[in-house]
């Protein structure tokens, strides 16, 4: 451990580990910005499937519901079924 | 527009905008699969520096304060660094 910051002469980080720090930094924001690139990329898509005429928000929950694990997924879909029946509105689901 | 839907027989998707809809979900996933990717990539990394004896927790900090618009945050740090003064607490900030 080269940079506990405390334990070095003064508080200061030594050079070594301010170049690893400085390089360590460079590293996520490069990361972060690929994020947020494909993040950028995503909102675009799906403005180009709104232009092609299609509804993005039910798309999305499809999206969704494709993440989540299908066991689970159908569990609790047959959860929100049995309580519309029980409380009259399987009509709405 | 090819679909949408309600103003096609019966409800139901043509079959040219079924097959474009599957296209746009699976251009949707990868994109997603990608960023899940990146953010796993990000963790890693912070796994990484604290490894090299980094206290992440602060590195975070910085990348925070670089995605700010750097006159805005000038601006807001000076704001808490008034307050701080007025209320006695400058040792804080």
């Amino acid at each position: 451990v080269v940079a506990s910051i405390g334990h070095n002469s003064g508080d200061v980080i030594q050079k070594e580990a301010q170049a690893q720090l400085r390089a360590f930094l460079e590293q996520v924001e490069n990361l972060d910005d690929e994020k947020a690139a494909l993040s950028e990329a995503i909102s675009e898509k799906y403005k180009e499937i709104k232009s092609a005429g299609f509804d993005t928000k039910a798309l999305r929950k499809i999206v969704a519901i494709r993440k989540k694990d299908k066991a689970k997924h159908l569990e609790e879909k047959a959860m929100v079924e049995l309580y519309a029946h029980a409380l009259g509105v399987e009509d709405l689901v």
